[in-house]
């Protein structure tokens, strides 16, 4: 230390005050709980204190959220955030037919301007309801990448690939990782994205595991998406779809599985002692009627399941918010106890558990010195919340996404009294409109592959 | 017609023009369909004309509905509006501690004034989440129709009673319906409301029965609410509890009844041969973990089933889109059918269904002449509902009840811009804080009742 700074200095005003809000705070002897009149002070993207309102701190801005919930941003962890794009085309028809009939042949006429299109659009949902980080799945992915940069918002992007693809798949893949990782001040970071099990062959698995090990990309892979892909799996190659990813050396690195509903005892072992998450999508596996994740056996195992919309034109809408509410419900139904999975514990899946899923905890999902100042605050004075006997009761079984009043990622404001900063929906769907007929275009007869789970 | 008539006159002005909507319509042949670039008509509360816009109509009042789809406003089959209180206090429990721990011990508590503030605070959250009329089965009916009167809601409301009551129970109800039927100008209509049949023996269901009859009074009632209570019914009396209505003379009235579940195929024939509606609560039977209304079943017998919210203890909300996403959903899951229940026939179960389960498909559940001027509008132009390929399918699957620009009941207008004209929410609510901890004191260890069905 020199002895020019010896002498007592003012600290340089902070970034960002969110003041006396109740804040949504964790740690794992009380798990989820809520401090009422405290404020958040935020310092160069990170969350700097959670300190009761009234201690002095200096400050660039200061947002007044007097009895607002000041919570972590959600994180979604599976997406097609393009898939906006085709949102009610494909509606009341049989999987097979979703994607031979309808998906596959539409995919084939993105471009990648149309992609960055939906990306916008998505990012508009996102940020106005709830999601702060996405992780995201799709072709095109320089065009999410730039929407990512001009939005704010943060994301996990993975380059699609399919064996057909060739090696120029995962060359691809890796290509963008290396290129994007790091970018928009840091928000974006990059995975591998081999598409399935049913659609990349073994040795593009294990070449896969070897990049990611070699470049410490985590990798993001549909994978046990339905029981009857597990019963097929067994009947063609004798394993289990896990199985199947651990022989190829998936699990020497992170994986970020998504939908995992047809994951069976054998495969805990595996999973518990692994770099692994589960995203799930709990909305679309209704209205697709199909199982859904099983989350008491996941968490039993200790696997982390986070929160999923997949894509919209299965999900119908990119709101995570909404996925709370619908994983929160159905895990009752499913497992026939009011009693399982309280509305504390989805709290920690949308939040603590998410990030873990992602390999994100040390930073995100928790409003927490040191952790990045991704948060939301909501508003729960309208009629459909009030009163309120119980917060966290509120959050997950009465409020929607439309009550969130602010919505900040890095520190940036990027909604605010529910008006969006970064994205102009009415001229985005404008530019959107006229691209739909050629979008939806099927007479082609072209697909970009041939669903056969 | 007198000599004075003969000479051509100009007609009276219009009370309400909704200009340039896309209007939801249905008839016979084509079920739901749309009418884009419509003017709905609005004279003395009534739906005058549904026409092209453009053609010239002298109005009073004129709503620019540009792009906004017009559709019926939401009928609520099944309420208990004041449990809006409750909110939130019996979270994460069993059913049986749900009743006899939290639900039955706190309404001792209440007081008349108590349940006019929660009346006026559930049609707060109706009237902003797009229900125009519902049914309620409730104590302290009075200050719910009290409220209903203010607030401009249509409701058929009915006093609970139970045989614990003794012959006084039937009484009050029918005096209620003789003091409110037709008040509120028209908009309230009476029902007996026994509560259900493990609760109200057989000579007072047979009381009731003929006491509908004789004063042309609908019954509302629970009943079957669950395959364990059509168990327990048949192991206790032999029969299931619909027999056990029909055997007291119930279905000589008309009879809406709440839930459902446990209705089995020797059922069908009495259902399909009675004036009789279901309303099905599809979120609060995810909430409690339990089966869900047989609607394949009972759409193929002709019984008509509509959307309801129970109560908010229960449902967390009172909102009524909610619960047709949820009852959308949820039927493709039970059916493990994708294809099952389009989003039509969902609009047609929001509307026209609900409007026959109440026995109002002559004047409710439609936007056509000579139907009461109940109707919502609104704005699919946010980024959780663009694009729009398919109107039907973005109103089932992404919209959010937030997503109501503008409520309507008997031509007059209650929100508009999103913003309630007959309810002070924030003072309603500072109204209730106060009272939160009387109400949900359980200390006395009084119960309403005992719950074991």
């Amino acid at each position: 230390m020199s002895e020019a700074s010896v002498a007592p200095t003012t600290p340089a005003p902070a970034d960002l005050v969110i003041r006396d809000a109740v804040v949504l705070a964790w740690d794992e002897t009380r798990g989820i709980h809520f401090l009422p009149g405290h404020d958040v002070v935020v310092r160069g993207g990170l969350i700097d204190a959670v300190q009761p309102t009234g201690t002095a701190v200096a400050a660039l801005e200061v947002i007044e959220a007097h009895g607002m919930v000041a919570m972590p941003g959600l994180i979604n962890c599976h997406a097609h955030s393009p898939m906006v794009l085709f949102r009610g085309v494909a509606e009341d028809v049989n999987e097979e037919r979703w994607f031979n009939e309808f998906i596959w042949p539409m995919e084939v006429n993105l471009t990648e301007p149309d992609i960055e299109l939906g990306a916008r659009l998505a990012a508009s949902e996102m940020i106005s309801t709830g999601t702060t980080t996405f992780a995201d799945h799709y072709f095109g992915m320089d065009a999410i990448a730039r929407s990512t940069e001009e939005t704010g918002l943060r994301a996990l992007l993975g380059l699609t690939y399919f064996s057909s693809d060739g090696p120029a798949g995962l060359e691809r893949g890796l290509d963008f990782a290396e290129r994007w990782a790091g970018r928009g001040d840091g928000r974006i970071t990059a995975a591998l994205a081999p598409h399935a099990p049913y659609t990349v062959g073994h040795d593009d698995l294990v070449a896969t595991a070897r990049a990611a090990v070699e470049h410490e990309l985590p990798i993001h892979i549909h994978a046990s998406e339905s029981r009857s892909q597990t019963r097929h799996s067994l009947d063609r190659e004798g394993v289990t779809p896990i199985e199947v990813l651990r022989r190829a050396g998936l699990f020497d690195a992170r994986v970020l599985i998504a939908h995992g509903i047809g994951i069976v005892p054998e495969d805990l072992p595996t999973l518990a002692g692994a770099r692994v998450g589960v995203g799930s999508a709990a909305k679309g596996y209704l209205k697709h009627g199909t199982d859904t994740t099983p989350v008491r056996v996941l968490r039993d195992a200790g696997v982390p399941v986070g929160l999923a919309t997949d894509g919209a034109a299965s999900n119908n809408t990119s709101d995570l918010w909404e996925t709370m509410t619908f994983f929160a419900l159905v895990q009752k139904a499913v497992e026939r106890d009011q009693s399982f999975l309280t509305a504390r514990e989805v709290l920690e899946h949308a939040t603590i558990q998410s990030a873990r899923a992602i390999g994100r905890e040390h930073d995100l999902g928790r409003i927490a010195p040191g952790f990045r100042a991704d948060l939301l605050l909501v508003d729960l004075t309208g009629p459909r919340t009030q009163p309120v006997h119980d917060l966290a009761a509120t959050l997950v079984y009465s409020a929607h996404s439309d009550d969130i009043d602010t919505t900040i990622v890095d520190g940036r404001v990027l909604m605010r009294g529910r008006r969006l900063l970064t994205v102009d929906v009415a001229a985005l769907t404008a530019e959107i409109a006229p691209r739909l007929p050629r979008l939806t275009d099927r007479s082609h007869g072209r697909s970009i592959q041939d669903y056969d789970a």
